[in-house]
């Protein structure tokens, strides 16, 4: 071996034992992980071509479909965060030269833009202020004002903890103008009532670490058979290799043949988070998270604070609860970490300062968790000389879960 | 909640316990994970953003630099598997109208030429058979004659088992025609000598599945401020926003500002990998692979099979041994993974038949490992009436290893 080395990089780092606090996470994501899927996580891995494998790989496309209430062969795991998933979304339905008509309402329509931008699309976008889903109206306007091919909007929008109603509406509309209709539902997949195929809704993608309770890595996607013959006849290859669903087509489909190494343990950990899922029922699950989320509203409310969303359009899974006036919301976020290891997150973009966003979202979603994040927000603003009762937030959330 | 599903996929899928085999993996990757790591996996996670975490990021950017002796700031695990970390060097390293010159001996050079182009990069290629490593000579009448910005070539060809020799050769040919030089280093970090400072490689990339043993999902890459410097100068975007580094440098710069969640649990994997590296040192383990595979290398020699690769470009964490005359690769394959858990592989592309291909990586670098795999591969080749003598191959391992 050459020992001609004289990077300061030469001595090894003395690194200590993995030992992380203990939090409780009831943020914007990642939520709790159920021990059984951290269990699944710690079991040795089979190679990506395992016969096993090819086999678990059936599983979780089953489940996947299950959960997002889609038919769609097109239904796989994309290697990465949910951001991977968004990705190839875009990157593979736009093509160089198409319309892409986007929202504006939160950071993640924002985000669909510049990857429809660097997919070479071209971006126009329908407008609602931060807080407030899109009108069906003012979407109506944009598909004939711009005859869009692909329409984007967000589901449940996790910087503004807003949910976009009247799906159907929206889609419907879109068909009526030949877009395409893609849904980032990152925060409602598997939390928050959501039938891909009912609401004829094109594509759909999410992120495993919201309302799955799974650790991210490995990233729900759903084509419908059109949104897929849109992909494979494209005249120019995606922009990305990685994401090309052509070639993915090859390793998810039929043939099982090499693309590249799939995340195997995310893998594991996506079909136990899956396999909660269809023990609970999906429907029992989205009772759940609004079931708890309600006692959650009810406890901040009780306490003398307001929601951001009006019932119409709240997102159980996400809360966005308004700062009091003079309040520092980053100060409340680093106390209620300090002081209950509690993690809940403040607000993003047009919304930053103005709200706080509290997760309550898959193995989150527990009477305990909900109890311990209106003591402690209580607690921490009353500390900071805000006007707050937290024994009627408490006593609210008691009630409700009664 | 609406009731108005129609869907088949109403029912839950009934998925039983994960319980997948117990196989030893010694095969192109995934090697087999240490207990510590798998262990790491199964930590409850804290939040992206948790300051506990943004800690953590430190570190294991510390321990990647250690692996890939290299001072470089930017060295970062990237959010997929190692062709993510791949894309990440190409698609933000080549610039629209880049000519990138990559090498034609593999499977993976054959990527590199596909992101290229998909970057907008003019490829151009030089040559060698499937088999061989890159002609020093060769590569520069290939930069004198196309003059690249960007010359990539794969340090050890997982699909040909070779070891590329002369790397400080290659890289001050590439600097002298102003190239800069992307190294993929998947099968050799961690596992083969490799010092991206002192043979000033611009840019490497490395899965974590490989000689560090770890879970695929979190993957290494390194760049030096030069390299980062003309990805910080584009005049356009990176196609991908998922793995635009720019944006990147705002979440594993000094910002630790949001891009995307990062794959905690995989990020936890790949700390605890590189603490082992660490505290086995990277020059012993380099060497431990060397001599594990030696053994291997003299266990089939002496069986009567011969080794793909010369000893002056034989990669021990990837050994091409040559399938002899008449035998079908692939049921040697399945019969060694039957009867002993075993995985092994084929070959791929111009040696697909020829070739198998024995890792022999991090963890699974292990003499009970050596033993197994040549006892099986030989009982198997014995069993399909191939002339190879098992005792003689197992009794020259355990010399090999006195």
């Amino acid at each position: 071996m050459g020992e001609n080395a004289t990077s300061s990089a030469e001595a090894a780092p003395a690194v200590a034992e993995l030992d992380p606090p203990n939090r409780t996470l009831m943020g914007p994501g990642p939520s709790d992980v159920h021990p059984r899927v951290l269990r699944a996580m710690s079991t040795p891995l089979v190679g990506h071509l395992d016969p096993s494998f090819v086999e678990l790989m059936d599983e979780v496309q089953d489940l996947l479909r299950y959960t997002f209430r889609t038919d769609n062969e097109w239904t796989i795991p994309v290697s990465g965060t949910g951001s991977a998933a968004m990705e190839a979304a875009f990157g593979n339905l736009v093509e160089p030269g198409d319309t892409v008509l986007v929202p504006s309402n939160g950071y993640f329509g924002d985000r669909m833009a510049s990857m429809a931008r660097r997919a070479g699309g071209d971006v126009v976008t329908v407008d609602a202020p931060w807080g407030e889903p899109l009108d069906p109206a003012d979407v109506e306007s944009a598909l004939a004002a711009h005859d869009p091919d692909v329409f984007g909007f967000v589901h449940a929008e996790t910087s503004t903890g807003v949910l976009q109603p009247d799906v159907p509406v929206l889609t419907e509309a879109a068909h009526d103008h030949d877009a395409f209709v893609v849904a980032d539902t990152v925060t409602s997949l598997g939390g928050v009532e959501l039938r891909v195929d009912d609401w004829n809704v094109d594509v759909a993608y999410a992120g495993p670490q919201k309302c799955l309770s799974c650790p991210p890595g490995a990233s729900p996607l759903t084509l419908s058979d059109e949104a897929m013959a849109k992909v494979l006849d494209r005249e120019t290859d995606p922009r990305s290799w990685y994401l090309d669903l052509s070639l993915l087509e090859g390793y998810w489909g039929d043939e099982r043949a090499y693309h590249h190494t799939a995340p195997i343990t995310n893998v594991y950990a996506l079909r136990e988070a899956l396999r909660l899922v269809a023990e609970e029922g999906i429907e029992a699950r989205w009772e759940r998270h609004e079931r708890l989320a309600s006692a959650l509203k009810a406890g901040v409310e009780a306490m003398g604070l307001a929601m951001n969303a009006p019932d119409a359009y709240w997102l159980p899974s996400l809360n966005a609860v308004c700062v009091p006036e003079g309040v520092d919301d980053g100060a409340i976020c680093d106390a209620v970490l300090e002081g209950y290891d509690l993690e809940i997150a403040g607000g993003l973009g047009d919304l930053a300062g103005e709200i706080f966003r509290i997760g309550c979202m898959g193995h989150a979603a527990r009477p305990e968790n909900v109890v311990l994040t209106v003591t402690a927000l209580g607690d921490a603003l009353a500390e900071a000389g805000a006007d707050v009762d937290t024994d009627a937030g408490v006593r609210a959330v008691r009630e409700s879960l009664r």
